[in-house]
Parts: C-alpha cells; structure tokens; sequence
C-alpha cells in the first residue's frame, strides 16, 4: 500500500488532518502530504490523530500541488462538483480494483479544501476525478470521512489479491507529473510557434488536451514519440 | 434504505453525534437511535452534523439497549475486540450485500462507546459481529467514520446513482472508426512532412501512436483540435 499517497490541499481545520492521519492508519496507509494548510503542526491536529501521531509526524508540507505530486504516475482528484468540462471518473472501489497491486506507480489522491474542493488548475494535473457513491441532495462528506472511505476500499481490495492492471498498459514506465508537465508546456510552446495558438494559448484548448492525454495515461516511450514529434514540427521550417 | 436504523450506545462525545449524523445523511440513511448519551442536544453535535441537522433532530433517545432494537428483527452489533465466545462475523460488505433491499426486516446497526465499545451482555442481543477489515495493527476507528464506512457500503448495494466508470469521458460524441483512420492518416502525413518519418513511416511507431490514442478514446471536439495542430504544423513552412 505504500505506493498510496494522501494528499490535502489547503485544508482549513488542523483537526481534519489529524483525523485524516488516524483514517489512513486504520487502513495500512502511512504517506500524508499536506499543500499548504493554514495551520500545522497543531495540537487539534495531534487531538484527533489518537495513535497516528506517527503518519501526522512523517507528513511532509508543499508550496503547491504540482510539487506534492512531481513524483506520482497516477493522479486521482476528488470533487463533488459538476464540472463543464467533464474529466474520466472513477469510484473508489474503481480505483482501488485497479491500482492496488500496481507496485510500480506512485498513485495520489488528492482531497480538496473542505468549504471549496479543489480549483480547476488543480484538477488539470489530475489524470481521473475519484468519486465516493452518496446521497445527491446531501453528497458533501467530511474530509476525513471522504479519506477514510477511499482508504478503505484500498485496505479491502489489497486483502483480495488483485492482478494488477496498470501492467496492462504498456511495458514500459508510466510518465510522471513532472515529466508530463514538461510535455505540457512544449506543446504549448509548439502550438504557439506553429501558430496554431496565440502565445499564451487558449485555456480550454490546453485543459482539454491535458484531460485526453492525462486519460491515456502515457508511458515514457510515448511521451519520447510525442516530444519528438513536437520538435521536428517546430523546427520544420528553419530547415 | 429507511429499514436500516443506526444505534449508538452511551456515546461520550457529542461531536461524534454529529459526525455520525452527517456520515448517515451523505449515505441517504436517516434513522438514528441514541442509548444513553452523555450530552445531547449539545452544540458540538449541531455544529458537527453540519446540513444533516434533521438526522440529529429526529434522533431518538433510549435508556437501554434492548428498548432501543425492540422493532428489529436483525441486529449486529460492531466490535473491535476479539472475543473468547465468537460470534458470528459479517463484514460491513458482507451485511450490506445480504440485507439492502430486505424490506421486510428492520435492521439495527449497533456501535459501542468511543472507549470500550459494546459489552459482553449487550452483544448477547445481536445476532451477528458486523467487522470493518482495517489495519490489525491499528484497528481502532473513530465512530463515526465507522458509521461512514458501513452506510456507504449499504449506500453503494442500493444502487443508487453510481456515477458510471471511464466511458463517461466526455459530453462529445465519441469519434468514429471511420474518423479515427483518418486521424491516423492525417498524422502518418505530417509526421513524414515534417521529417519526422521517412515517407512510409515505422511501423512500431505508428502502432504505439494507435494503441495511444485509441486507449484515449477520442470525442470528436478532441480529435477537431488534434487536427487542428496537425494542419498547422504542415503548412509551417508554407507561410
């Protein structure tokens, strides 16, 4: 399971962390990153941890999303909100039937602030939105309680010994962010000097090509071909 | 879901209460039955509850166990503990799979105090242990993120309103087989155009470019915009 990592953006109440912290542990997940949250270390946070104090302790801080994630193959956000552009969606126990076993990929999933979730620049490095199955006329759960839900369907499909389906993609590594994020700004930058985009481009252009090359989900020899298709189409006419 | 009522017995804190009646509400569940409470009303349960203040204010009170699931014909009692007499063990999957839809039959969900959970005497009026699979090293879970994990689980048999898996992709329509082929065409091309390919092209490049593109499962907008650079990135050197 410690291919799983827990990850809060900007979470308001330091008790919810401690709580998130004794919700993973109950389940064998140990790896919490924290993006900025208003108040941490806190003693509301120690309060609610009970005997996670080791997972609040271990728990690392990021400036940003981008940087808590740099190191994940797989990114999964959470939100309840409808969205206009609609991103792939998976259950937790959708999620978990297909990563779980998957030792290869460092797989985040990500929980928004409690009042607002997370903002559209955060779920463009998301490859999947994770949903939890609830009540439509009153589906905001807790963050903790959101935690431990996707946590436990971690713990369950562990115990059943999946085959692991992320081998089935390709038989060569999963891109990471931060190699996508590099791929990202040289098709921005490419679309720009073919003048297909004004510099700068278009946001709903580039948030729906992340949205189709996030759902692909690229392997490294992919994301080669891509780049260097990328390059010749840039350098055509210098030639 | 109304035959399902939820049963704590002498809760210490409040604030739990309310967790417990949140997590009830996300799950479409509405019944909650208190044996003996510490303290309520109490602030900590309203603030706790958040918009699922008609759980908590319909909640009813009982001075014992018994009283409590006497309009029940299945009670499970939940416990961490092992004990030296075993009961019969459901998991909250398990209960969930067999009791949804059971409209003829109340069910009681039973969960103990936050300290020392149910006793021996109180668990002679279940019929079976209800157990969440967790860490056995850590085993012990808050109380109402218990609640939360086994009313999701009764929430995800009811079969309310999954959001449905990946093929949800997108609110544009799929593209064709047809308009697939001539994607790939219009990107052998530019790949030779630009001197990318040589004309003929590599067939193992193309195939890893199909298999890509093809696990995406384009919309038609996406393929639009994909074309869109294709046609752009030809005619570079044309201006």
């Amino acid at each position: 399971m410690s291919n799983f990592k827990i990850v809060l953006v900007e979470t308001s109440h330091p008790g919810n962390i401690g709580a998130v912290a004794r919700a993973m542990k109950n389940m064998a997940l140990t790896e919490l990153r924290l993006v900025s949250p208003k108040l941490f270390p806190h003693a509301d946070a120690t309060a609610r941890a009970s005997g996670a104090d080791d997972v609040l302790r271990d728990a690392k801080v990021y400036d940003t999303l981008a940087a808590a994630i740099a190191d994940c193959q797989v990114v999964l956000g959470t939100s309840a909100r409808d969205r206009t552009i609609s991103w792939p969606v998976l259950t937790a126990r959708q999620c978990a039937e297909r990563w779980v076993g998957a030792a290869d990929a460092n797989i985040a999933l990500v929980f928004g602030r409690e009042s607002s979730g997370l903002a559209n620049h955060e779920l463009d490095l998301c490859h999947f939105l994770l949903r939890i199955p609830c009540n439509p006329d009153y589906s905001s759960l807790n963050l903790a309680a959101a935690v431990q839900v996707v946590c436990y369907e971690l713990f369950v499909a562990s115990g059943q010994k999946h085959p692991s389906g992320i081998g089935d993609v390709g038989e060569e590594p999963l891109a990471s962010s931060e190699q996508m994020e590099g791929f990202y700004q040289h098709l921005l930058q490419t679309m720009a000097d073919i003048g297909f985009l004004q510099p700068g481009g278009s946001v709903s252009i580039m948030r729906r090509l992340r949205r189709l090359f996030n759902r692909a989900q690229l392997d490294t020899k992919e994301l080669d071909i891509l780049r260097g298709i990328l390059r010749f189409s840039q350098n055509h006419n210098l030639k």
